[in-house]
């Protein structure tokens, strides 16, 4: 297809308006308003939307009761009741009740079982009860053609208990918004299939029909189309026999060759907006075909998630008569860690990782990239950058979109500074042994450790900074760079460096000598595995300006692995377990001592609590001492504290 | 059954106590730990908790792939590409691309297509790309091996997508909980039964089944028991036959005749606790059978409910390794606006609403009845007055375990003051046509509502209030009492009250002249319905102390027109919407304006603007005009302004 064939964007319209557009195409079409109802059986009610108001058939309770266990009586008879003077009620005029049963039409009160003597005759009292006492009188509680839930209204579990006390067995809830999923391009595999080079596991397709049934929709799924018109206009015609109330065509909405979605949605209805002003998330297509909606949603995961969120979940609960989720989700102000640059033009939503540290709210940009998919698993929620905005400068405040509650915020550790793969390991144990409580780690080099330490923007940092002069690690550090702040030096572990090579070593590197022949793959500067690089190639007398690939800097070892095994260096410093996880080979450099570092402020912390107590865990220190490169010995062993 | 077998509460014992009781008796039985793993398809796993880590299999990218849309290229081949000294590749040199493509073995480098213009021999750029340019390089987004989710974590839709991108297709997730209720009580109806008088719809089982589900546990019902201990004997062995992880044994754990529930329990296993001190839910039991925790749940609706909140719903989120969600709602501060008196040896859980008027944060206790549903209904929270208090004072601030999320509770109006039972129709359509927005009506009579306007503890009030000499309503009242508040008074509608009488009016009330001869329903002090009547019995020489059942107060119209139907009285003053809705007579006395005063500065509130607008479409008006009793001619008028 020649380049003159692309699509180019019509619009770029913000947010509001697309959505406004939607909803004026949905209102010509008649489809504007919330949707028809269906019945259903209370029991399969939690969750589902009532589509009308709920009144009570019956009152509850729907006769006079007794409200405690006891004789149901005639208040008169018991006028002259006293301590001094009891009186004997005869078994005519007494009608043993437990809670709960209908009072006898001839009697008005009751008189506890606590309160009597049983005799013979009957029974003997010593106080008198008013009219009415101890009675649950009908219409106590709801009154039959009182409101019980209006419609609108998301069903809980004591929804169910009252509608059903007032006499339904059944309540009316809205039909579940229908939605037909194209997933397309050539590329594409299912997630059963192991992908070759260049097919991609579509996944967006799962995505999104999470998020539709998250928010109440109901999804059917058509098989990947290839990128072929004909191809997608079938699909089209097939996802328009189901009637459904929306159709989603997944991807094929950047500008690549792949792009059919407009002009398969023009060729059957037309489309009205091509393009809207988000990030990430931009080619976002909408239109109308044969009197149904179409949203054409953009490949790259971020943005196609973001899509789901802004405009499907958004839509599905409109037709809910719902508020969308993402506007009622708490929204917080936090401090911003970092600069973050954005496009004066449009919405921008940056995900974040958000960590109460002391009275600080600290929002941290994850990965911007529209590919990457661990920067919304990672994220805590959404800053929101709006339009107009260039941005903020690192330490102003940010309002973020929260998706997790601030208790479980509250409870997470956070860890900056440097990476060692093993953090994942102890995440894992710490969320198993203490739910609720999540590790979360920015790699920032042992360094960039110090300095957040120094800012208080940190409740740990991990660090491995070999002391040049004394041969110990961090401590001469953090007595000059951090000498006012109390803390404690924990050890998290013994680990092996070395050179990650590719598998069988066919350079035959055997030392860091031989770094001036090869080409290398750098560690961002502060990290301690780049000073402890510096300080080797010192010791022989290497410049840096000789070893090739210096300059290319990578943020964790096994990114440098990474490298490493796709040809785009020959080696780089890293951890053993690094070289292991992508079957490489590895040259021993030496060990050293990987410290956590945990300021006195912290230590009760909740999850710093339950982190240390996960540390010192045999479980896993075992689990720890069984990875290749690691030694679990001195594991949770205090080394220092000031 | 004699009074001496009746059970006597074993134990009195804390909230925690009671939990660590049963987590002691389950680690006993090898059941205190988070339930075993089963693999689903990842389509199936929304919501589902993981049971393992999940490392992901394969990388993201898992190969170098094309960032956009363009050719791959050599970099080096760029290098002295400019504006003006362009350089032509070749088509052997070049290879076109999209985004997301694999980068073929030899090219480095993605040139962006909008950077190239194609001519026969292949490709002509102004400027050089770096190495690595405008690609995505393997595992830029995840490693493999890395850590996608560690285990316990509760599956969202971008977990699906990242799961499902490292390779897999299923996932491990913990086996959902398995819990038999049996609903028992002689005296108990399904929900799809009309019961007769001394019969109640048993819907405990639904409330608490829902619990469970949303707790993400699943449910066998068992038929409901009759008060027979063989009934129940022979039930518990079948619930034990399907070896559940729990037994509930509903209602029977009351004092009365019926509670069967320890006995059976004992007889099969022990009762470990029987009567917790927390309040509402007493008595609470506890035990193992078979080495399965059974709990029996007491029958009062409202206890009930508590006991799934606080026991079983905590029992569910730990086999899930979860915390329980009661632990991790939102909790906030909030000022009483009455006294609330409390036992200081229980935990007491008090139903509240909690409404923003201005800068605080109110509750106001709901009914505190076990046996009140709609209690539950209504609340936004639950106010833990801790055990060893006594209570909190009006004004006092007391922590509320928030239902609802703020933003739903920023959208909620407060109306304090006289009872319509047209305000329900209102509240519908209010929430139909905004969703998200709730009217909360507490109904304190008319001149309460003048004290909560005073004390800027409501956002507006309901009232008709008859201003004796003048004739008019509401003005002169608030020109005195608020004389200092801006505000606007809106008329809801003119209204008719009267007497309402029994069906058929067999004492032949023909005007308030006849209440000296019947027994009377009056409402609460400061109602304006009751000043209404003092003024006619003034008017008629009339003295209150002739008229009997002049001491008995109803707080809203059906519940006076309740009182008339179930023969407590024979008539009582109220509108007449009331007694059509209870099937009785009228006798008219005069129709009357019933407005609703709205302080200037609450104009501006959404809530209050979206019911405005409510109160003032036509379709409500022709809603509250097709009642009877009820003009809306003037409503939505606004009468006054100070």
């Amino acid at each position: 297809m020649a380049i003159q064939e692309r699509n180019v964007y019509l619009e770029n319209i913000p947010i509001e308006e697309a959505r406004n557009a939607l909803w004026m195409a949905l209102d010509e079409a008649g489809k504007n308003a919330p949707l028809d109802g269906e019945t259903v059986k209370l029991t399969n009610s939690l969750g589902r939307v009532t589509s009308d108001p709920v009144w009570a058939k019956l009152s509850a309770p729907h006769y006079h009761a007794a409200a405690m266990d006891g004789y149901a009586v005639i208040a008169d008879d018991t006028i002259e009741a006293t301590e001094t003077r009891p009186v004997t009620l005869s078994h005519e005029r007494i009608t043993e009740v437990n809670t709960g049963a209908a009072l006898p039409p001839d009697r008005n009160a009751v008189i506890m079982i606590e309160h009597t003597q049983q005799v013979d005759e009957g029974i003997v009292i010593t106080s008198a009860v008013a009219p009415w006492q101890h009675v649950r009188m009908l219409g106590e509680d709801i009154v039959a053609t009182e409101l019980v839930v209006p419609a609108n209204h998301k069903i809980r579990p004591v929804d169910i208990g009252a509608i059903a006390g007032c006499g339904h067995h059944q309540v009316n809830v809205r039909r579940k918004p229908h939605v037909v999923i194209i997933p397309t391009g050539s590329e594409l595999v299912t997630a059963d299939t192991a992908p070759e080079p260049g097919q991609i596991i579509e996944y967006n397709s799962l995505v999104l029909s999470a998020q539709i049934e998250e928010a109440g929709g109901t999804v059917t799924k058509l098989p990947i189309q290839p990128d072929k018109r004909e191809a997608l206009q079938s699909a089209m015609e097939e996802a328009l026999s189901y009637q459904p109330d929306l159709i989603l065509m997944l991807s094929g909405s950047s500008a690549g060759s792949k792009d059919f979605t407009a002009s398969v949605i023009n060729e059957i209805g037309h489309v009205f907006v091509h393009g809207i002003a988000v990030r990430p998330g931009h080619p976002v297509i909408m239109g109308m075909a044969n009197n149904t909606p179409v949203i054409g949603v953009p490949g790259y995961p971020v943005s196609a998630a973001l899509t789901g969120e802004l405009f499907i979940q958004d839509l599905i609960a409109r037709w809910l008569g719902q508020l969308p989720d993402i506007e009622t989700r708490p929204r917080v102000s936090a401090q911003s860690t970092r600069k973050i640059n954005s496009p004066t033009g449009d919405d921008d939503f940056v995900r974040v990782t958000v960590a109460k540290v002391g009275e600080k709210l600290l929002a941290t940009p994850l990965a911007r990239g529209a590919g990457v998919i661990t920067s919304l698993l990672r994220a805590d929620g959404l800053a929101h950058i709006p339009r107009f905005s260039e941005g903020v400068d690192m330490r102003e405040s940010v309002e973020v979109i929260l998706y997790r509650n601030m208790h479980a915020i509250e409870q997470s550790v956070l860890a900056m500074g440097s990476h060692d793969p093993m953090l994942d390991l102890l995440a894992q144990f710490l969320s198993a042994n203490h739910p609720g409580t999540r590790l979360t780690s920015a790699n920032v080099g042992s360094m960039g450790g110090i300095v957040a330490l120094k800012r208080d923007e940190t409740h740990v940092a991990g660090m491995h900074l070999l002391d040049e002069e004394t041969g110990e690690y961090n401590i001469s550090y953090l007595q000059k760079q951090l000498k006012n702040v109390p803390l404690q030096v924990v050890t998290f572990a013994h680990r092996e460096q070395g050179l990650i090579v590719q598998k069988g070593n066919p350079q035959g590197i055997a030392s860091l000598d031989d770094l001036r022949h090869v080409t290398y793959v750098n560690r961002q500067r502060g990290a301690g595995t780049r000073m402890l690089l510096d300080y080797e190639l010192k010791q022989r007398g290497i410049n840096s300006d000789d070893v090739k690939g210096y300059q290319r800097e990578e943020y964790t070892h096994l990114a440098v692995a990474s490298s490493v095994k796709t040809g785009i260096a020959d080696c780089g410093l890293g951890v053993r377990s690094a070289a292991l996880a992508l079957d490489l080979d590895f040259v021993s450099v030496g060990w050293e001592r990987y410290d956590i570092v945990i300021p006195e402020k912290y230590m009760e912390h909740s999850g710093v609590v339950n982190l240390l107590e996960t540390l010192k865990s045999n479980t896993f220190k075992q689990a720890l001492a069984a990875q290749a490169g690691y030694n679990s010995e001195a594991t949770g062993v205090v080394q220092y504290k000031q």
